[in-house]
């Protein structure tokens, strides 16, 4: 009998749900919003209601079992032990207790980047691989490593956070009180630290044209446009960017001699741009012999990533 | 009944054979030149020679096979690709078939950096964790990834090259072509660039009076002999190591999480002092999550360890 499995993604903003089958094929999808700055009970009634609507919706469809993927570091109880400060009152939160006392399936909950690079390395851009790194460049920049087509965890199911591989110890204090993180460069808030710092001194910039004038509506989205219609700044917060994602992954590149790398997360969206500028820079500090080997791939399943890849924690756990 | 392996660990100038039982225990052990100088045929010749005499010599024990660690890329069906350019004529050797040729067991050939790390990681400091990364402090700066007590190899068997991660994207040439390596600072021939470096323009050290004032005899114990006694050239040095070290290590730690890092190779018989700077130095980088947690330790094996993890190649490949 045809397994199924449903996913949920815990954002900021939505919440995403899913359900797949066991190729990773999306056979239903839904969208709500998560309310974040409702605290735990809202939160967790919408997560909760979504699960219960896609569940009720396909009754005829054999579930085995819902992947949640939440912000934050989780334990293997199911908890945010931490880290999950952009959803109020969510750190502490027991979200497999919670859905198990009115859902009778197999629950499984992760870190969203985790279950996003799960996902994408057995059903999406990584399908066929068996060492997939995934590299999300969302608000900030997370990580996650699948080895033989498993997720890695490390001791404290902390692994991965390439965000904070530090590449530039003089460099901009990040969000984790370090210095010269790779996501002070690579990730939404990297960019629009560097958009403000090129601007202060320059304003004649297509980014401030399309921002409106107002340095808060800055966008990866809006550096992007505006860099591919020759945009000097943008030109220069991009290479500088690319200039230290080039190293953070070589980094990864020499340390796990991976099949693939994938891009994953909101900037990925940028697509071939984003690609080209990672090229001109991965070769410059990645060993010799890997000179044309390196293979860079976008992540397939775009803004459903997050959902399809917390179903994926489903068959992870239960065999495939 | 109880099984035996045979292990060689072949070096630039010595040959290290053991014997060992299935809990990593020495039972014989035994040491000839490696004449790396003299190219292939010699080179095969006495690695062959060593591991017929221990053989010869243990004829009631019940060896299971053989393992071999040379330097160098070593690709699946035991051949030196490349990278054993300190012994003549060694890249391109089919190590394995000329083993097998005269001996009638199951061989097993590998870096001789990721054996060790296998061995320390099973036998030695690692034993009774599940996932180690081993940083082997000698000529250059190797590594090895263990992830749940298994040799973690990537795709062209050529990961945990830590030695190469850029942690300084300004500095000096390194011998892969590249600049500011950890091994530019975390060896002894990075040590003894700083040390050329410092000692230029202030000739006032014991690392001199101990290297009877020619610059090629210094070496990593001279360093800390002198950095022990006081000397002020020898604290800058060795502090510098020491920040670049820990901030590879702590590059290290934010990826893999690990249970526990080993410190090997030559530069790992400093003991307490070189522990101490590591300490001093990887909280700095790491992410503030693992303030206090993290855990290093030094080589069990220390001179044994390559030859120890060579032979534990056997009971990776035939089960332990």
């Amino acid at each position: 009998m045809k397994r199924y499995a449903v996913g949920a993604d815990l954002g900021g903003t939505n919440i995403k749900f899913v359900i797949i089958d066991e190729t990773g094929k999306v056979i239903d999808y839904y969208e709500s919003t998560s309310q974040a700055d409702k605290g735990r009970k809202v939160i967790l009634h919408n997560l909760i209601s979504g699960i219960k609507y896609l569940l009720n919706k396909n009754k005829k469809l054999n579930i085995v079992g819902i992947g949640v993927g939440t912000p934050g570091l989780v334990n293997a109880a199911g908890k945010v032990v931490t880290g999950a400060g952009n959803l109020t009152g969510w750190n502490g939160t027991r979200i497999r207790f919670a859905i198990q006392k009115v859902i009778n399936l197999p629950i499984f909950v992760d870190n969203d980047v985790t279950a996003l690079a799960l996902g994408e390395a057995i059903f999406g851009a990584g399908k066929g691989y068996n060492n997939v790194i995934c590299v999300a460049l969302g608000t900030g920049l997370g990580g996650g490593i699948i080895i033989n087509q498993k997720i890695y965890r490390g001791k404290y199911r902390y692994a991965a956070e390439f965000g904070h591989i530090v590449v530039n110890p003089k460099g901009a204090p990040c969000s984790c009180g370090k210095n010269g993180c790779l996501e002070t460069y690579a990730s939404a808030w990297g960019l629009k630290r560097l958009a403000k710092q090129q601007l202060k001194n320059n304003k004649n910039s297509l980014i401030l044209k399309f921002a409106q004038n107002n340095l808060e509506n800055i966008t990866p989205k809006i550096i992007f446009d505006a860099y591919l219609k020759g945009d000097k700044i943008a030109d220069r917060i991009l290479n500088e960017m690319g200039y230290y994602l080039g190293l953070g992954l070589s980094i990864l590149v020499n340390i796990f001699d991976p099949d693939v790398i994938i891009i994953a997360g909101g900037i990925s969206r940028a697509g071939k741009p984003l690609l080209e500028l990672i090229y001109k820079y991965i070769y410059q500090h990645s060993l010799p012999f890997y000179e044309g080997k390196i293979k860079i791939k976008l992540s397939k399943f775009k803004h459903k990533a997050g959902a399809i890849g917390s179903a994926s924690l489903v068959f992870e756990n239960l065999g495939r």
